[in-house]
């Protein structure tokens, strides 16, 4: 095949393609708040979502973050954030097995759901990061319904992000977009430390 | 059970989990440049390359972005970035259905590779962010074993972060930590518009 006809074949390829993908745009007209959510046992849930609170700031929107596990020391994500406006609330339990004692962390899991509510009752509010708050609702240190009833009363406008393995089905169902990250492999399992500035 | 013994029991159980994360940790003591792969079909493979440059800036690292697809239009993370002191170098044909001409894209790949060749032999930059790469590997506009051949020889400490679908085997094969973000549902395909700050 000449390179003319290889190049006219791909023309006519991507003529095609941009028909679809023209229609599919059309199609796509809805303006709301989204509900997104990112699940799975693999890295990049947390990141993926500070990615978002990123791009959202660099567009000019208010975002805030309330982290339910990790926080508790120095983040790179939060470093630049806060410095670019965005609130942070950090639960600074840490991880359950750092605590070991229940109540301890059920009261703190509390504390940061009724932040996250009136975040999620404040239409000045564009983003909201829910970050790994899948885990307190698995272990039932926040109430499931009480997390789908303000969602589901959110402002109009408002997109959510929530992170965390497992995520309850319930929410899943009622999220716009839904990703799993799934792990294929990672370094720490291979006996490397986690690294500043990639790792927190 | 009263209340008092389920105390008793978890703080147990979180001993025991504690014990098991201490080891692991204890057992992963490597520091090294680490090569980070998000692939799959799923939304947030950039938006977590892109919560990984916060990071890192976060940390005072010193990072560079090449965005082999998008990035042609306004973007709310680059426009928070640059202002971080983040470098872009954006090869801005956009999508290969918008061009429509293979030897253009082609071209325009190849010199964002040179650039990014450059970035690969840069041990002042900590962390390089190749968005997209995968597709120009895929379509041929670059060469798989020129690519392979940059990363290994890279500054020892200088962390890749290579996002995009259908990642070759090779590269999986050659990075410490790969995730797959396969898409559970998406709002564009319920007929939601992209939502500035969200998806761009």
């Amino acid at each position: 095949m000449t390179d003319e006809k290889d190049n006219d074949r791909h023309k006519t390829r991507m003529q095609e393609q941009k028909a679809k993908v023209d229609e599919r745009i059309a199609a796509a007209q809805e303006d709301k708040g989204l509900l997104l959510v990112l699940t799975g046992n693999g890295k990049g849930k947390s990141t993926s979502g500070f990615g978002t609170i990123a791009r959202a700031v660099g567009h000019g929107l208010k975002a805030s973050v309330v982290q339910y596990v990790k926080g508790g020391w120095e983040c790179g994500e939060r470093n630049l954030l806060e410095k670019n406006g965005v609130e942070f609330h950090v639960m600074g339990t840490g991880f359950t097995w750092e605590t070991q004692d229940k109540d301890l962390d059920k009261l703190a899991a509390q504390a940061a759901w009724e932040h996250s509510k009136k975040l999620l009752q404040d239409p000045s509010i564009d983003v909201v990061l829910l970050d790994e708050i899948t885990y307190m609702v698995t272990y039932k240190y926040i109430d499931l319904d009480e997390v789908l009833a303000a969602l589901t009363a959110r402002p109009k406008d408002q997109h959510v992000v929530i992170t965390g393995r497992a995520c309850h089905r319930s929410i899943i169902e009622m999220a716009d977009t839904v990703s799993e990250v799934r792990p294929v492999k990672h370094a720490f399992d291979n006996g490397i430390k986690a690294q500043k500035g990639i790792d927190w």
